[in-house]
């Protein structure tokens, strides 16, 4: 539900978690938080990347599902528009004014067609992807139903098994019922193996994307010997981004985790063999949670626990503290061993998110923070937008 | 964002996955779909149960987080209330309507025990848990303040490992502190099990809470000696109300998940061994999901992720059907093996999520669905409600 905001009429705690102004020390846990200086520092970082390895950059949104953050990468990262998993996450990035978006998926519902048809009414390139040569049949209709033209990106299955064709046959078979298809326009190859992404070695992930880059290198040479060569290759995440920019075949990247960091990612190794979030990315998003009992002298219960935050990558870290540690998770609590009892009900401490996606997904605000002060408090637009 | 809904303005997909009266075939996914029928006779029966065994039944609203369920479980189920776990859940009871409110968990920040000792004002009675002398005098100074009265549990952990004190002495010194300050009332124990109820056998369980009852009972004694006799003691979920009730000591309950029941409490045995989502309850819950790619023979992917459902206590369970399984999850994907390739795409499966609570948070909506029509869609009205 995304209403207007007015912070004015607002309550902390009951609507919101905090108003820009607040110091920090009266934030609302548990919540979100974002450490402004750090994300703009990893926005600008990957940006300067992309532009230097001559690559469009389109941020992934699902990420973040937020059209503030979206913007910011716009700003200072150079990015071209976003990507998304959705229908419903494309409206919401349309309507915040994102002029190119991708929806990074299939899309096979006839009202879900419908809907994703009518946006390019409202100012927007939408691009979509196939991997089914009776579904380029059912996106034309809608097109040109509401006299609109969708783009298509073939989607290979590089590696992550999930959707996507594994011939190039095939992609050229799809590519061209999309050119023949009224309302529809041929964009290029969606590629992104997102099986590898977390893998913690660089020589394992660099194994993997090797064999993407062979795939995607296949079927690019296959259209062009049909005269379709791909105006974008697209693929490319924070665990993998250097392998596509450097491959020579891919020209658009898709990375989304690099902005805000989560634990799981931050355990993956660079090529030195230092983790990612010691040097090439910081946390800049934080679980930010509360001690609320502390009734057993070596046990701090907080307030963060399975609906502040997804635990399917593992549970959260305490940021910055190696003296406690958050071992144990259910609904609303969580338990943080505290061996030397150091913590104090009413102490409030920053959790790194096992995984940050689905984290942000529960949560209905971010709380920028910067010097102590909430500088800014943007809504997640795309919370629970999964239809 | 609590916003009055007007179905005639909202949009099927972008705002809501249905509409009242739509056929439940054009209900949009994924999202949460509920049996009424099925909810209803679940409501009822442990009504029925309660009522024969004099419990007071105080259903437990952070399981649902909705003022719509709740309603239905004072109306069928002769729910006297409900008890949830955060100021901000109780504040969407209360405005909701819901007369008698218990916070089962301690509130510590100042500005949430400022926003809970205002609720009475609305016109419900709250009561609130406390594990800690010095939290006692912060709830009285907050409701002499405001002019209310706040009722207080003394929180027992009675195996849970969680908050709440541990010895009778405890209990004895926080009740009296309790009685000693304006603004507060003694109103009783709270003892709820948690570690329990998952346990899948009922001998097991019984060898938990028969320890729990035990503390309990010492508890309530130690307190009679001093002339403090508690007015309630609540406690009992799914997985135990069977004990508390024939305890002796205990006179109220607090079940949530029996109301829609998930793949995870479903699995443990009744005391003939039989699992409880084949007798005791129904499935009344589901995540409603559409095959959108099949592009590999033998695997059908699903729009059901990471961002539609809670894996923290295993992948959801394909209802109904023995031929296909959902091995895999990710984000906004569900990988479903389908070895004999029966599923087509478009096609959708219901989903019994493994955990109901957190699951239901990640939701804007619920689907009522009654004789393949749409008959109801509620919202889920303390979703991330967690400050």
């Amino acid at each position: 539900m995304n209403v207007p905001v007015n912070f004015d009429k607002l309550e902390v705690g009951y609507d919101i978690p905090a108003v820009p102004g607040m110091a920090e020390a009266d934030i609302q846990t548990p919540c979100l938080i974002l450490d402004l200086d750090a994300l703009e520092r990893n926005i600008k970082k990957m940006g300067d990347y992309a532009k230097a390895h001559g690559m469009r950059h389109r941020v992934h949104g699902k990420m973040h599902k937020s059209v503030d953050v979206a913007k910011l990468q716009e700003k200072l990262g150079g990015a071209i528009g976003v990507c998304c998993q959705k229908v419903s996450e494309a409206e919401v990035f349309v309507r915040g004014g994102i002029k190119d978006v991708l929806v990074s998926n299939q899309v096979r519902d006839p009202k879900k067609i419908d809907r994703l048809a009518q946006l390019p009414k409202l100012g927007s390139s939408i691009i979509v992807c196939v991997d089914d040569l009776s579904n380029v049949a059912e996106l034309s209709a809608a097109a040109q139903k509401h006299g609109t033209e969708l783009g298509v990106f073939v989607e290979i299955d590089c590696g992550a098994g999930r959707c996507g064709v594994t011939t190039s046959q095939d992609v050229v078979a799809i590519a061209r019922a999309v050119e023949a298809s009224p309302g529809l326009k041929f964009r290029g190859i969606q590629a992104y193996q997102g099986a590898m992404q977390h893998m913690d070695k660089y020589e394992d992930r660099k194994a993997k994307l090797d064999i993407a880059i062979g795939m995607v290198k296949d079927a690019v040479q296959a259209l062009k010997s049909v005269g379709l060569e791909p105006e974008l290759v697209s693929g490319g995440g924070t665990g993998s981004y250097y392998f596509e920019s450097t491959s020579g075949v891919f020209n658009e990247l898709q990375c989304g985790s690099y902005a805000f960091m989560d634990a799981d990612y931050g355990r993956i190794l660079d090529k030195d063999g230092k983790r990612i979030d010691q040097g090439e990315w910081e946390n800049a998003l934080f679980i930010l949670t509360q001690v609320m009992s502390h009734a057993k002298a070596d046990k701090a219960i907080v307030d963060a626990g399975l609906k502040a935050q997804s635990v399917d990558s593992g549970l959260p870290v305490v940021y910055g503290r190696s003296d406690v540690k958050y071992i144990k998770c259910s609904d609303e609590h969580g338990v943080v061993e505290d061996p030397k009892g150091v913590l104090k009900v009413g102490e409030k401490l920053r959790l790194v998110p096992g995984h940050c996606d689905p984290t942000a997904n529960v949560h209905d605000w971010y709380v920028g923070v910067r010097n102590g002060k909430v500088e800014v408090v943007w809504p997640v637009s795309a919370r629970g937008k999964a239809y």
